[in-house]
Protein backbone atom coordinates (compact mmCIF):
# COMPACT_ATOMS: atom_id res chain seq x y z
CA UNK A 1 0.00 0.00 0.00
CA UNK A 2 1.70 3.73 -0.67
CA UNK A 3 2.14 5.47 2.34
CA UNK A 4 -0.61 8.69 2.64
CA UNK A 5 1.59 11.99 1.80
CA UNK A 6 1.03 14.35 5.33
CA UNK A 7 2.03 18.24 4.54
CA UNK A 8 3.04 19.03 8.48
CA UNK A 9 3.26 23.04 9.20
CA UNK A 10 2.53 25.27 12.06
CA UNK A 11 2.76 28.34 13.44
CA UNK A 12 5.86 28.44 15.93
CA UNK A 13 8.15 27.93 13.38
CA UNK A 14 10.18 25.25 11.75
CA UNK A 15 12.55 25.04 14.87
CA UNK A 16 9.91 24.31 17.47
CA UNK A 17 9.60 21.58 19.95
CA UNK A 18 5.91 21.24 18.41
CA UNK A 19 6.63 20.70 15.33
CA UNK A 20 9.25 18.28 15.76
CA UNK A 21 6.80 15.89 18.18
CA UNK A 22 4.54 16.18 15.39
CA UNK A 23 6.86 15.30 12.16
CA UNK A 24 8.42 12.60 14.36
CA UNK A 25 4.97 11.24 15.03
CA UNK A 26 3.82 11.41 11.29
CA UNK A 27 6.79 10.13 9.91
CA UNK A 28 5.85 6.70 11.73
CA UNK A 29 2.72 6.00 9.55
CA UNK A 30 2.96 8.10 5.87
CA UNK A 31 5.79 10.01 3.80
CA UNK A 32 5.98 13.82 5.82
CA UNK A 33 6.71 16.93 3.56
CA UNK A 34 7.14 19.77 6.20
CA UNK A 35 6.46 23.50 5.09
CA UNK A 36 6.36 25.93 8.12
CA UNK A 37 7.71 29.44 9.17
CA UNK A 38 11.17 30.18 8.84
CA UNK A 39 10.25 32.59 12.27
CA UNK A 40 7.77 32.24 15.09
CA UNK A 41 3.90 33.13 13.69
CA UNK A 42 2.10 33.09 16.60
CA UNK A 43 -0.99 34.78 17.08
CA UNK A 44 -1.03 35.92 12.70
CA UNK A 45 -4.62 34.05 12.67
CA UNK A 46 -5.63 34.26 9.03
CA UNK A 47 -3.32 36.79 7.56
CA UNK A 48 -1.43 36.45 4.10
CA UNK A 49 1.34 38.11 2.52
CA UNK A 50 0.33 40.07 -0.28
CA UNK A 51 1.79 43.02 -1.27
CA UNK A 52 5.73 41.37 -0.33
CA UNK A 53 7.33 39.02 -1.33
CA UNK A 54 7.83 35.24 0.19
CA UNK A 55 11.29 33.11 0.74
CA UNK A 56 10.48 29.34 0.41
CA UNK A 57 13.87 27.36 0.96
CA UNK A 58 14.90 23.94 1.39
CA UNK A 59 15.37 23.52 5.19
CA UNK A 60 17.81 20.91 7.13
CA UNK A 61 15.61 20.87 10.12
CA UNK A 62 14.59 16.98 9.17
CA UNK A 63 17.77 16.35 7.47
CA UNK A 64 18.58 13.95 9.33
CA UNK A 65 15.46 11.73 9.48
CA UNK A 66 15.24 12.39 5.48
CA UNK A 67 12.19 14.18 5.75
CA UNK A 68 11.49 16.91 2.82
CA UNK A 69 11.26 20.26 4.28
CA UNK A 70 10.92 23.40 3.22
CA UNK A 71 10.86 26.88 5.58
CA UNK A 72 9.15 30.20 4.35
CA UNK A 73 9.39 33.45 5.19
CA UNK A 74 5.54 34.26 5.36
CA UNK A 75 2.73 32.85 7.76
CA UNK A 76 0.99 29.53 8.20
CA UNK A 77 -1.77 30.34 5.50
CA UNK A 78 0.95 31.34 2.99
CA UNK A 79 2.94 27.66 3.85
CA UNK A 80 -0.40 25.21 3.05
CA UNK A 81 -0.73 27.90 -0.04
CA UNK A 82 2.60 27.64 -0.95
CA UNK A 83 3.03 23.65 -0.52
CA UNK A 84 -0.21 23.28 -2.36
CA UNK A 85 0.31 25.19 -5.16
CA UNK A 86 4.20 25.06 -5.59
CA UNK A 87 6.23 22.68 -3.68
CA UNK A 88 3.29 19.81 -3.79
CA UNK A 89 1.90 20.72 -7.07
CA UNK A 90 2.02 17.60 -8.89
CA UNK A 91 1.16 15.35 -5.16
CA UNK A 92 -1.75 15.73 -3.29
CA UNK A 93 -1.56 15.66 0.17
CA UNK A 94 -3.77 12.86 2.14
CA UNK A 95 -3.68 14.81 5.20
CA UNK A 96 -2.35 18.14 6.43
CA UNK A 97 -1.54 18.27 9.86
CA UNK A 98 -0.21 21.55 11.87
CA UNK A 99 1.37 22.11 14.94
CA UNK A 100 1.71 21.00 17.70
CA UNK A 101 0.95 24.76 19.12
CA UNK A 102 2.92 25.41 22.38
CA UNK A 103 -0.63 26.61 24.22
CA UNK A 104 -4.48 26.35 23.68
CA UNK A 105 -6.05 26.93 20.37
CA UNK A 106 -9.78 26.36 22.15
CA UNK A 107 -12.71 28.28 22.06
CA UNK A 108 -12.05 32.10 20.60
CA UNK A 109 -8.39 31.90 20.87
CA UNK A 110 -9.17 29.58 16.90
CA UNK A 111 -9.91 33.43 15.55
CA UNK A 112 -6.24 34.38 16.61
CA UNK A 113 -4.39 31.15 15.90
CA UNK A 114 -2.26 30.81 12.93
CA UNK A 115 -2.12 26.99 13.71
CA UNK A 116 -5.73 26.70 12.83
CA UNK A 117 -5.19 29.03 10.19
CA UNK A 118 -2.76 26.55 8.30
CA UNK A 119 -5.56 23.43 8.45
CA UNK A 120 -8.28 25.45 7.53
CA UNK A 121 -6.41 26.79 4.57
CA UNK A 122 -5.77 22.97 4.00
CA UNK A 123 -10.08 22.39 4.40
CA UNK A 124 -10.34 25.11 1.69
CA UNK A 125 -8.53 23.69 -0.37
CA UNK A 126 -10.60 20.30 0.04
CA UNK A 127 -7.55 18.22 1.70
CA UNK A 128 -8.51 16.28 5.67
CA UNK A 129 -6.97 18.53 8.07
CA UNK A 130 -6.70 19.20 11.62
CA UNK A 131 -4.79 21.40 13.81
CA UNK A 132 -2.99 20.34 17.00
CA UNK A 133 -2.59 22.35 20.33
CA UNK A 134 -1.01 21.77 23.58
CA UNK A 135 -2.17 23.08 26.35
CA UNK A 136 1.41 24.47 27.61
CA UNK A 137 2.58 27.52 26.03
CA UNK A 138 6.33 26.71 27.68
CA UNK A 139 9.00 26.55 24.58
CA UNK A 140 10.57 23.25 26.70
CA UNK A 141 6.50 21.98 27.11
CA UNK A 142 6.50 18.13 27.12
CA UNK A 143 4.59 16.54 24.36
CA UNK A 144 5.31 13.01 25.04
CA UNK A 145 1.90 12.12 26.80
CA UNK A 146 0.14 13.50 23.85
CA UNK A 147 1.49 11.80 20.55
CA UNK A 148 -0.53 8.36 20.71
CA UNK A 149 -3.95 10.46 20.71
CA UNK A 150 -2.33 12.68 17.91
CA UNK A 151 -1.39 9.45 15.96
CA UNK A 152 -4.99 8.09 16.44
CA UNK A 153 -7.04 11.17 15.62
CA UNK A 154 -4.73 11.09 12.46
CA UNK A 155 -5.19 7.63 11.30
CA UNK A 156 -8.70 7.96 11.99
CA UNK A 157 -8.71 10.65 9.82
CA UNK A 158 -6.63 9.15 7.02
CA UNK A 159 -9.15 5.93 6.95
CA UNK A 160 -12.71 7.82 7.46
CA UNK A 161 -12.29 11.05 5.87
CA UNK A 162 -13.89 14.38 6.55
CA UNK A 163 -17.32 16.35 6.02
CA UNK A 164 -16.09 18.43 3.70
CA UNK A 165 -15.05 22.44 4.53
CA UNK A 166 -14.11 21.80 7.70
CA UNK A 167 -10.40 21.44 9.59
CA UNK A 168 -10.35 19.65 13.06
CA UNK A 169 -9.30 21.81 16.34
CA UNK A 170 -8.03 19.59 18.34
CA UNK A 171 -6.92 20.79 21.86
CA UNK A 172 -4.73 18.55 24.61
CA UNK A 173 -4.83 19.08 28.08
CA UNK A 174 -0.96 19.91 29.39
CA UNK A 175 1.15 16.82 30.91
CA UNK A 176 0.76 18.59 34.90
CA UNK A 177 -2.84 17.93 34.10
CA UNK A 178 -2.33 14.18 34.83
CA UNK A 179 -3.86 11.05 32.61
CA UNK A 180 -5.93 11.96 29.38
CA UNK A 181 -9.37 10.46 29.56
CA UNK A 182 -10.33 10.74 26.33
CA UNK A 183 -11.25 12.37 23.10
CA UNK A 184 -14.72 14.59 23.14
CA UNK A 185 -16.33 16.27 20.05
CA UNK A 186 -17.22 19.76 21.23
CA UNK A 187 -18.76 22.65 19.83
CA UNK A 188 -16.38 26.16 20.28
CA UNK A 189 -16.68 27.74 23.94
CA UNK A 190 -18.41 31.25 23.89
CA UNK A 191 -15.47 33.21 25.52
CA UNK A 192 -13.56 36.57 24.82
CA UNK A 193 -10.45 38.22 26.16
CA UNK A 194 -10.65 41.16 28.47
CA UNK A 195 -7.16 42.92 27.99
CA UNK A 196 -5.23 44.53 29.67
CA UNK A 197 -2.12 47.16 27.83
CA UNK A 198 0.18 47.75 30.39
CA UNK A 199 2.28 50.91 29.47
CA UNK A 200 5.57 51.31 29.50
CA UNK A 201 8.65 53.72 28.42
CA UNK A 202 11.09 52.72 26.38
CA UNK A 203 14.62 54.00 27.45
CA UNK A 204 13.89 57.08 25.00
CA UNK A 205 11.82 58.04 26.68
CA UNK A 206 8.52 57.09 24.85
CA UNK A 207 6.15 55.07 25.69
CA UNK A 208 4.67 51.71 24.04
CA UNK A 209 2.53 48.96 25.30
CA UNK A 210 2.17 44.84 26.17
CA UNK A 211 -0.74 43.39 25.07
CA UNK A 212 -1.84 40.91 28.11
CA UNK A 213 -5.28 39.42 28.03
CA UNK A 214 -7.46 37.62 30.95
CA UNK A 215 -9.08 34.77 29.44
CA UNK A 216 -13.35 35.40 30.04
CA UNK A 217 -15.62 31.77 29.92
CA UNK A 218 -18.84 33.04 29.47
CA UNK A 219 -20.23 29.31 28.66
CA UNK A 220 -21.67 26.99 31.09
CA UNK A 221 -21.78 24.05 28.13
CA UNK A 222 -20.72 21.16 29.01
CA UNK A 223 -20.12 20.40 24.95
CA UNK A 224 -17.63 22.47 24.97
CA UNK A 225 -14.06 22.55 24.26
CA UNK A 226 -13.17 24.23 27.64
CA UNK A 227 -15.07 21.93 29.24
CA UNK A 228 -13.38 18.72 27.74
CA UNK A 229 -10.13 20.12 27.99
CA UNK A 230 -10.98 21.43 31.63
CA UNK A 231 -11.97 17.98 32.48
CA UNK A 232 -9.17 16.10 31.64
CA UNK A 233 -10.23 15.22 27.69
CA UNK A 234 -8.67 16.51 24.50
CA UNK A 235 -11.39 19.05 22.78
CA UNK A 236 -11.95 18.16 19.03
CA UNK A 237 -14.15 21.15 17.36
CA UNK A 238 -14.56 20.64 13.93
CA UNK A 239 -14.08 24.32 12.30
CA UNK A 240 -15.59 25.90 9.12
CA UNK A 241 -14.97 29.04 7.50
CA UNK A 242 -18.00 30.21 6.18
CA UNK A 243 -18.84 32.75 8.65
CA UNK A 244 -22.55 33.67 7.36
CA UNK A 245 -24.74 33.88 10.75
CA UNK A 246 -27.35 32.17 8.69
CA UNK A 247 -29.92 32.84 12.18
CA UNK A 248 -29.96 36.39 11.54
CA UNK A 249 -30.67 36.50 8.12
CA UNK A 250 -34.31 36.71 8.78
CA UNK A 251 -33.82 39.39 11.27
CA UNK A 252 -31.94 41.35 9.07
CA UNK A 253 -34.19 41.39 6.09
CA UNK A 254 -36.68 42.79 8.26
CA UNK A 255 -34.75 45.65 8.96
CA UNK A 256 -35.46 49.05 6.20
CA UNK A 257 -31.97 48.76 4.90
CA UNK A 258 -33.25 49.85 1.44
CA UNK A 259 -36.05 51.96 3.47
CA UNK B 1 -29.39 64.17 22.07
CA UNK B 2 -26.25 63.14 23.29
CA UNK B 3 -23.94 62.30 19.58
CA UNK B 4 -23.22 58.95 18.88
CA UNK B 5 -19.55 57.51 20.01
CA UNK B 6 -18.17 56.21 16.87
CA UNK B 7 -14.67 53.96 16.39
CA UNK B 8 -13.26 53.67 12.69
CA UNK B 9 -10.74 51.57 12.40
CA UNK B 10 -9.11 50.04 8.60
CA UNK B 11 -6.29 47.47 7.53
CA UNK B 12 -5.28 50.00 4.79
CA UNK B 13 -3.48 52.58 7.21
CA UNK B 14 -4.80 56.04 8.69
CA UNK B 15 -3.35 57.59 5.70
CA UNK B 16 -5.40 55.82 3.01
CA UNK B 17 -8.39 57.36 0.94
CA UNK B 18 -11.03 54.60 2.00
CA UNK B 19 -10.39 55.67 5.83
CA UNK B 20 -10.57 59.39 5.16
CA UNK B 21 -14.33 58.29 3.43
CA UNK B 22 -14.98 56.61 6.49
CA UNK B 23 -14.45 59.13 9.07
CA UNK B 24 -16.01 62.24 7.01
CA UNK B 25 -19.09 60.40 6.73
CA UNK B 26 -19.62 59.01 10.63
CA UNK B 27 -18.63 62.58 11.25
CA UNK B 28 -21.61 63.67 9.97
CA UNK B 29 -23.69 61.27 12.20
CA UNK B 30 -21.23 61.29 15.72
CA UNK B 31 -18.43 61.74 17.28
CA UNK B 32 -15.22 60.04 15.88
CA UNK B 33 -12.66 58.31 17.42
CA UNK B 34 -10.17 56.81 14.91
CA UNK B 35 -7.76 54.16 16.01
CA UNK B 36 -6.08 52.88 12.89
CA UNK B 37 -2.94 51.55 11.67
CA UNK B 38 0.04 53.52 11.20
CA UNK B 39 1.18 51.18 7.68
CA UNK B 40 -1.21 49.12 5.36
CA UNK B 41 -2.07 45.98 7.27
CA UNK B 42 -4.04 44.21 4.33
CA UNK B 43 -4.41 40.64 4.30
CA UNK B 44 -3.66 40.68 8.12
CA UNK B 45 -6.77 38.48 8.92
CA UNK B 46 -7.35 38.15 12.54
CA UNK B 47 -3.61 38.60 13.33
CA UNK B 48 -2.91 40.28 17.00
CA UNK B 49 0.57 41.30 18.38
CA UNK B 50 1.62 38.99 21.08
CA UNK B 51 5.17 38.48 22.01
CA UNK B 52 6.09 41.84 20.52
CA UNK B 53 5.23 45.64 21.85
CA UNK B 54 2.33 47.67 20.27
CA UNK B 55 3.32 51.54 19.83
CA UNK B 56 -0.36 54.08 19.92
CA UNK B 57 0.41 57.57 19.32
CA UNK B 58 -1.74 60.82 18.83
CA UNK B 59 -2.08 60.96 15.13
CA UNK B 60 -2.76 64.15 13.16
CA UNK B 61 -4.43 62.95 10.09
CA UNK B 62 -7.61 64.41 11.19
CA UNK B 63 -6.63 67.45 13.19
CA UNK B 64 -7.79 69.94 10.78
CA UNK B 65 -11.20 68.17 10.95
CA UNK B 66 -11.24 68.17 15.28
CA UNK B 67 -11.37 64.64 15.00
CA UNK B 68 -9.69 62.40 17.87
CA UNK B 69 -7.61 60.08 16.46
CA UNK B 70 -4.48 57.78 16.89
CA UNK B 71 -1.95 55.67 15.40
CA UNK B 72 -0.81 51.80 16.05
CA UNK B 73 2.34 50.03 15.12
CA UNK B 74 0.00 46.87 15.15
CA UNK B 75 -2.80 45.30 13.10
CA UNK B 76 -6.94 46.08 12.86
CA UNK B 77 -7.60 43.88 15.73
CA UNK B 78 -4.95 45.58 17.91
CA UNK B 79 -6.76 48.71 17.01
CA UNK B 80 -9.87 47.31 17.98
CA UNK B 81 -8.38 46.13 21.47
CA UNK B 82 -6.53 49.31 22.27
CA UNK B 83 -9.12 51.28 21.24
CA UNK B 84 -11.94 49.62 23.84
CA UNK B 85 -9.41 48.34 26.68
CA UNK B 86 -7.37 51.62 26.24
CA UNK B 87 -8.49 54.57 24.54
CA UNK B 88 -11.84 54.17 25.36
CA UNK B 89 -11.49 52.90 28.41
CA UNK B 90 -14.20 54.77 29.86
CA UNK B 91 -16.35 55.58 27.17
CA UNK B 92 -18.60 52.94 25.32
CA UNK B 93 -18.78 53.02 21.46
CA UNK B 94 -22.13 52.80 20.40
CA UNK B 95 -21.03 51.82 16.58
CA UNK B 96 -17.47 50.46 15.27
CA UNK B 97 -16.44 51.16 12.10
CA UNK B 98 -13.96 49.45 9.63
CA UNK B 99 -12.73 50.58 6.28
CA UNK B 100 -13.57 51.38 3.30
CA UNK B 101 -11.30 49.07 2.26
CA UNK B 102 -9.42 49.44 -0.85
CA UNK B 103 -10.99 46.19 -2.35
CA UNK B 104 -13.56 43.55 -1.98
CA UNK B 105 -13.75 41.38 0.83
CA UNK B 106 -16.58 39.04 -0.01
CA UNK B 107 -16.73 35.63 0.32
CA UNK B 108 -13.74 33.72 1.30
CA UNK B 109 -11.82 36.76 1.09
CA UNK B 110 -13.48 37.41 4.32
CA UNK B 111 -11.06 34.80 6.08
CA UNK B 112 -8.20 37.30 5.24
CA UNK B 113 -9.38 40.91 5.82
CA UNK B 114 -8.07 43.00 8.25
CA UNK B 115 -10.99 45.38 7.46
CA UNK B 116 -13.75 42.45 8.72
CA UNK B 117 -11.07 41.44 11.80
CA UNK B 118 -11.54 44.71 13.18
CA UNK B 119 -14.93 44.83 12.79
CA UNK B 120 -15.36 41.08 14.40
CA UNK B 121 -12.98 42.46 17.30
CA UNK B 122 -15.79 45.19 18.03
CA UNK B 123 -18.72 42.73 17.54
CA UNK B 124 -16.31 40.05 20.24
CA UNK B 125 -16.47 42.84 23.01
CA UNK B 126 -20.17 43.11 22.45
CA UNK B 127 -20.34 46.33 20.23
CA UNK B 128 -22.23 46.87 16.79
CA UNK B 129 -20.12 46.30 14.28
CA UNK B 130 -19.51 46.81 10.38
CA UNK B 131 -16.98 46.63 8.08
CA UNK B 132 -16.80 48.47 4.60
CA UNK B 133 -15.35 46.96 1.33
CA UNK B 134 -14.81 48.75 -2.10
CA UNK B 135 -15.15 46.44 -4.88
CA UNK B 136 -12.16 48.48 -5.95
CA UNK B 137 -8.46 47.97 -5.53
CA UNK B 138 -6.91 51.42 -6.64
CA UNK B 139 -5.18 53.25 -4.09
CA UNK B 140 -6.99 56.40 -6.45
CA UNK B 141 -10.18 54.49 -5.91
CA UNK B 142 -13.47 56.74 -5.55
CA UNK B 143 -15.54 56.39 -2.91
CA UNK B 144 -17.97 59.29 -3.78
CA UNK B 145 -20.75 56.68 -5.02
CA UNK B 146 -21.26 54.56 -1.89
CA UNK B 147 -21.02 57.06 0.77
CA UNK B 148 -25.12 57.56 0.82
CA UNK B 149 -25.45 53.85 1.17
CA UNK B 150 -22.39 53.91 3.74
CA UNK B 151 -24.20 56.73 6.22
CA UNK B 152 -27.71 54.94 5.53
CA UNK B 153 -26.25 51.60 6.95
CA UNK B 154 -24.22 52.60 9.75
CA UNK B 155 -27.80 55.03 10.74
CA UNK B 156 -29.64 52.07 10.71
CA UNK B 157 -27.65 49.70 12.98
CA UNK B 158 -27.03 52.77 15.21
CA UNK B 159 -30.96 52.44 14.93
CA UNK B 160 -32.12 48.96 15.35
CA UNK B 161 -28.82 47.73 16.93
CA UNK B 162 -27.65 44.20 15.53
CA UNK B 163 -28.30 40.73 16.41
CA UNK B 164 -25.79 39.57 19.63
CA UNK B 165 -22.04 38.14 18.03
CA UNK B 166 -21.96 39.34 14.97
CA UNK B 167 -20.48 42.27 12.34
CA UNK B 168 -21.46 43.33 9.03
CA UNK B 169 -19.43 42.40 6.34
CA UNK B 170 -20.77 45.26 3.60
CA UNK B 171 -19.61 45.04 0.26
CA UNK B 172 -19.75 48.14 -2.22
CA UNK B 173 -19.54 47.49 -6.36
CA UNK B 174 -17.30 49.97 -7.74
CA UNK B 175 -18.03 52.97 -9.18
CA UNK B 176 -17.53 51.67 -12.55
CA UNK B 177 -20.04 49.09 -12.17
CA UNK B 178 -22.62 51.97 -12.58
CA UNK B 179 -25.53 52.83 -10.72
CA UNK B 180 -26.46 51.23 -7.17
CA UNK B 181 -29.47 48.98 -7.37
CA UNK B 182 -29.90 48.64 -3.33
CA UNK B 183 -28.93 46.50 -0.56
CA UNK B 184 -28.87 42.70 0.03
CA UNK B 185 -28.85 40.85 2.57
CA UNK B 186 -26.95 37.67 2.04
CA UNK B 187 -24.93 34.40 2.87
CA UNK B 188 -21.37 34.14 1.98
CA UNK B 189 -20.41 32.80 -1.72
CA UNK B 190 -18.57 29.22 -1.40
CA UNK B 191 -15.48 30.34 -3.11
CA UNK B 192 -11.51 30.00 -2.95
CA UNK B 193 -8.31 31.21 -4.14
CA UNK B 194 -6.39 29.29 -6.56
CA UNK B 195 -2.96 30.41 -6.37
CA UNK B 196 -0.33 30.63 -8.94
CA UNK B 197 2.83 31.47 -7.39
CA UNK B 198 5.43 33.92 -9.64
CA UNK B 199 9.04 32.54 -9.16
CA UNK B 200 11.63 34.76 -9.90
CA UNK B 201 15.27 35.52 -9.15
CA UNK B 202 16.40 39.14 -7.04
CA UNK B 203 19.51 40.68 -7.88
CA UNK B 204 21.77 37.94 -5.80
CA UNK B 205 20.36 35.36 -7.30
CA UNK B 206 18.32 33.78 -4.66
CA UNK B 207 14.93 32.95 -5.68
CA UNK B 208 11.95 34.53 -4.09
CA UNK B 209 7.87 34.76 -4.68
CA UNK B 210 4.80 36.98 -5.80
CA UNK B 211 1.50 35.39 -4.65
CA UNK B 212 -1.25 35.80 -7.60
CA UNK B 213 -4.47 34.30 -6.64
CA UNK B 214 -6.97 33.99 -9.04
CA UNK B 215 -10.69 33.93 -7.63
CA UNK B 216 -12.83 30.64 -7.96
CA UNK B 217 -16.56 31.07 -7.42
CA UNK B 218 -18.10 27.65 -6.48
CA UNK B 219 -21.58 28.79 -5.68
CA UNK B 220 -24.49 29.28 -8.00
CA UNK B 221 -26.68 30.83 -5.55
CA UNK B 222 -28.60 34.04 -6.03
CA UNK B 223 -28.35 34.38 -2.53
CA UNK B 224 -24.65 35.36 -2.19
CA UNK B 225 -22.87 38.39 -1.84
CA UNK B 226 -21.01 37.63 -4.95
CA UNK B 227 -24.39 37.61 -6.74
CA UNK B 228 -25.56 40.16 -4.76
CA UNK B 229 -22.35 42.31 -6.39
CA UNK B 230 -22.39 41.31 -9.99
CA UNK B 231 -25.63 42.41 -10.16
CA UNK B 232 -24.83 45.71 -9.27
CA UNK B 233 -26.16 45.32 -5.26
CA UNK B 234 -24.56 46.38 -1.56
CA UNK B 235 -23.76 43.19 -0.34
CA UNK B 236 -24.52 42.76 3.55
CA UNK B 237 -23.42 39.33 4.93
CA UNK B 238 -23.56 39.19 8.75
CA UNK B 239 -20.42 37.53 10.39
CA UNK B 240 -19.95 35.13 13.32
CA UNK B 241 -16.98 33.87 15.48
CA UNK B 242 -18.33 30.91 16.57
CA UNK B 243 -16.34 28.63 13.60
CA UNK B 244 -18.26 25.13 14.30
CA UNK B 245 -19.89 23.37 12.06
CA UNK B 246 -22.21 22.63 14.62
CA UNK B 247 -24.07 19.96 11.35
CA UNK B 248 -20.95 17.92 11.35
CA UNK B 249 -21.07 17.36 14.96
CA UNK B 250 -22.85 14.35 15.15
CA UNK B 251 -20.77 12.72 11.87
CA UNK B 252 -17.68 13.16 14.22
CA UNK B 253 -19.60 11.70 17.39
CA UNK B 254 -20.06 8.04 15.08
CA UNK B 255 -16.18 7.97 14.44
CA UNK B 256 -14.66 5.87 16.75
CA UNK B 257 -11.86 8.11 18.28
CA UNK B 258 -12.16 6.65 21.24
CA UNK B 259 -12.02 3.08 19.80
Amino acid sequence: MRKPLILVSNDDGITSRGIRALVETMHQIGKVVVVAPNSPQSGMGHAITIGDTLRLDPSIAFETEGIEAYECSGTPADCVKLAKHHVLKDRRPDLVVSGINHGSNSSISVLYSGTMSAAIEGAIEGLPSIGFSLCDYSLTADFSHCLEHVKKIALQVLESGLPENLALNVNIPAKSQGEIKGIRICRQARAKYTEKFEKRKDPYGRSYFWMAGDFVDLDQGEDTDIWALANGYISVVPCGFDLTAHHALPVLNRLPFNG
